[in-house]
């Protein structure tokens, strides 16, 4: 491995991805919604390059993104993103390649869901797409309530003894669907999920802090964070409504619920609150709110790592920061940015019992 | 219960024991040395007062104190202490009862040590003892090398299930020990230990800090401390010599290891750290050392309760304030105190692997 | 097999592998420190071809000797010591070849530990420098307390169920973490590890001997032993001071705890003690002092084998003696070593109970 | 407890029985063709007394011993045997009361065998007769093929855990009969049994020392020996015939096969190797043949306990001399006893493949 690959991996905090034995950097890169789309060729291996030179050796992909494009884009062996690794000096062992599997990539009732057929043909087009042995994890993209659970673990589990995987998890899962997936897995002896991809940001914290709050304290689950930045809202660029050229005016189908937010009376709060935290971000932190809000999400333990996106090599460069400025949130920093949100979720109801010691734990 | 009572327990800080779901109160009554020994009668029934009345509702015994006089002296229903519970309006449900089997109080190869038979036996003839149905928990007192793990907790199980004690835990057992019980309760659908009755103090911390790590950590297991003021050598009072009537000078058999190492280089070096420490305790925290001592060790989240021996009212009086000590150990003074002891056991090997980001789990 | 490797092998004592089936000779060859570092090319083949005509057919290798040389020095198949192996008419099934994985060759954060990942793709990449398709032992080389046991437990028996190991063991748990492997197996009907390799010599017995007690008991497990002569200074090659050349002299920074030993009282106590043993091994035995530290570990019933290294092969001959020597310690010579030594463990504490009669079991 | 009694009980060796942590004495006493038959009443408590006396506190007996009338004679609570426990000062908790449940005291079809309704209305009919809550042990007095294993292995299971016994064990079972017991009852969680009461002395050893020998060695299965003097055999009393009195002539019935055996060439042998180990126990140890019979039984470490038939006291204190004699059977003397014999059962057959190490395990 070269010296600058090695020396820049020294600054990249690493966490364990859940309950697993896996260290995940804290960022990590997503082929979602550029990668094989906007993103391709030359522009998308520069920013791989970039991604792996910075200590970011975590890409996350799903079969879905881009019907396979993404996934066949990232390709590390032997061809496409191949030059770089050699350049780097980088082995699949150096990597952590994740994909996520349920809508398929092909119309048809059985190329999709989490039948055992579709979890098992579904992650071996992937892996040829990603020209690869094996994924590090696979995720169930969302959960199917057509199929039994134990169907779906056992399935997951197959595929990681066959060696298509080391681990598996889940991806906007209710916390009762991986209570039972965990329980079903306990009961059979088969593999548990260690992590559930999901969003988590500034703006959107019930599920990942309130719904989730047991299963990181029994199980230790593991999260992988998307739309950390809520859908580019927190970087502020939306503060004056849609700018031609971002994500929401090219995409306008798919963040439809969002776009019209931002005129509800809710939005115009929200936009209001990313101008406090802009303010908090520059005079506190000498940060951008973008940085802050990404922080703020790494300041989480209960986060395992930050999946960005990026269309440009600057773009990553600049969240890349964010891993200078997590440390420094401290708890009066953290008590202002929830003063000026309000939305913390309440703790679970105790209902007057009395509290324990909270020196004790 | 009486008004007076009900206010006092408001003051007592609650934690759950271990994996339990029992509530104990940091501080707890041990019967240990005094209660059927030195102190009976009339002053026993004092200080089983105080106890209460200041929150203290816990109260632990062993089948082997003063060969079960201490069980007899405590007994609660219907006689002996029953007066003082009627006068404090107590029920045996307000009451946490430990008690503990191991060393039995007769001579005879199975009338001890934790066979099927002297488990069920001894805590049978603990509970006549203490004239109640159950106790909350039963210890194991020690770890018997004789006697199958999958016997001791299938014993401590059934008498469980029978309802003779609710929770069963151990004491001084290695932590291999410890695991064991958990593992095999795990794999039998037995009931597993939820605590451990260990020696926890500022002088004496390998075990219960760094031996016991995993278990805290992969089980939630309890701790229920004993010696936490280190035989009374954290009072100071043997910081010039041991005088007449201490505890050291009435039982000089009992104490002959600590005794000896009190004119040791070791000993003499310790003598120095509480004299250091009885200073820090009165100008920074304006409390005695004895108070501090016992702060310390209710600070560590690890400990369930200290069980404190009171041979009058007023020490326990005196040991109760040690509640209002422990929130005040920020770390800038657990540092200070880290630095005048020097004894903290070292972090568990990573053999010069990564280490794990300190702001994630 | 030619007759004369065979006449050889019968003079070899073989024993099993702890719980296992598989029978080892009693004294083994290791790669550490020599192995693709200071003995490299024919010189390495000498001694290998000296192991085999003497009827050591195992050899013992890791990941991290010298960064994944000494594993590639060894590659017995088809080409570097394959010549000897045609000349002896040596096949891959008369050989036991184990190795270990913890460390990696590579720098990053899962090109380590005991992630399933590290523990497949290490094994893997093992098993290519190797040249062969399995070891007969795959050893963790140390414990990863960063992965929970569950996780590493499956992960060698996968490897083991896809055939790229026959065993696998520990080296350098705490007794604590093996109980937990062995019971998780149990429980979830996976591979147990059959055996721990660890230190053990005349002046380094606590883990060995009581540490790990019970575990020879309960699940017969069995140890790979290094350092049996105690890094060479049961050779008596250091009892005045450090001559250039050895191994002391040459890694100054691997062994600079003991050469800092030497110096204190007790190196120097050690010291005497091995002048005593020097003279007790010629006078009684007409050994070396080094055959006599080899053949008293080979007369604790619990060791499996002893893993020599050798720079040259008259090393390995003088060592390979300790063969003839251990069937004459009677425990009248027992005893006299415990004398001079002093440093036996005490057994399992029984806290005053009755004993049992030493005359049954 | 009187001190006398405490006294005499430190000079009897004690041990597990098999895989249990209950502690036998290595002399036991039990009830067969003389409590309740010859020996009632007085006499009966007398002999009772003698063995608590001299720290035998195990007694041994069966449903079917005189039809249930050697159980009500040894009957200690309330009343019958009463008396000598309080005047010796002995609890239940101080006793190890065993017996066994087959052939019931009834005619009948359900009246007797190991089906679930027998062993359950068995024993509680035993415990009335003894007049205790509990044995200690109950023991299946022999297999029963037409029950499933599973029945069996439940219902003792069941009693157990009902609290009417502690443990249980078989007795003159095959060595395939018990290991499917105790596979049995691994798989499902049950009681295994932990010891066989078996027939085992000088002229009888086929089945306890080859046929269980992996029972020992896998399991530490205990063993409650009986008839350790052959039927009287090794007492030397039948060597010039069958004189008037003794059990061969009161019983001729349950005896034939032996004495007719007592004619044939075999029994004129065996006749003359009584005599020889006469003169051996004579010269070599000063002892009887008898003594000498039970020391070599205690010699054999897999032997738990030996059970005593008395019908005097005298009877009972010369067989206790065996205890003061089976230490001093060294190795020699076991070599000269093997040679007079030359009875001894081959070793389990390893079929022409290499031995292990004798000095390994």
């Amino acid at each position: 491995m070269s010296e600058g690959l090695e020396y820049q991996q020294k600054n990249m905090p690493f966490r364990r991805l859940g309950s697993s034995g896996l260290r995940v950097p804290v960022l990590s890169l997503g082929g979602w919604l550029t990668f094989g789309g906007t993103v391709t060729s030359d522009p998308a291996k520069e920013i791989i390059k970039t991604a792996l030179e910075n200590g970011i050796n975590m890409f996350d992909e799903a079969e879905e993104y881009n019907k396979g494009k993404s996934e066949a884009e990232l390709r590390f062996f032997p061809e496409s993103s191949g030059r770089i690794l050699r350049e780097l000096n980088v082995r699949r062992g150096d990597l952590i390649i994740t994909t996520k599997i349920f809508w398929g990539t092909r119309p048809g009732p059985n190329n999709g869901g989490l039948s055992r057929k579709h979890i098992i043909e579904g992650l071996r087009e992937s892996l040829v797409r990603l020209q690869t042995d094996y994924v590090d994890v696979v995720f169930a993209h969302r959960a199917d309530v057509h199929v039994p659970m134990l169907e779906v673990v056992r399935a997951f589990s197959w595929v990681i003894d066959q060696g298509l995987a080391y681990y598996w998890g889940t991806s906007e899962w209710a916390a009762q669907q991986i209570e039972e997936a965990i329980q079903i897995a306990t009961q059979y002896g088969l593999h548990a999920p260690v992590a559930e991809q999901c969003q988590y940001s500034l703006l959107h914290r019930e599920r990942p802090e309130a719904e989730y709050a047991s299963l990181y304290k029994k199980y230790g689950y593991g999260t992988t964070i998307f739309s950390a930045l809520y859908f580019g809202f927190l970087t502020g660029k939306y503060n004056d409504g849609i700018p031609a050229g971002t994500r929401f005016d090219n995409h306008k189908d798919n963040f439809r619920t969002i776009i019209e937010k931002l005129e509800t009376e809710e939005g115009q709060r929200q936009i209001a609150q990313v101008k406090e935290l802009t303010s908090l971000a520059q005079k506190e932190l000498d940060c951008t709110v973008a940085q802050l809000a990404l922080a703020w999400v790494l300041r989480n333990p209960n986060t395992s790592t930050i999946i960005l996106g990026a269309t440009r090599p600057e773009q990553l460069l600049s969240n890349l920061k964010a891993i200078e400025v997590y440390p420094k949130l401290t708890s009066g920093i953290m008590d202002r940015i929830e003063k000026i949100l309000g939305n913390k979720p309440p703790e679970p109801a105790t209902y007057g019992r009395p509290q324990l010691d909270p020196l004790g734990r």
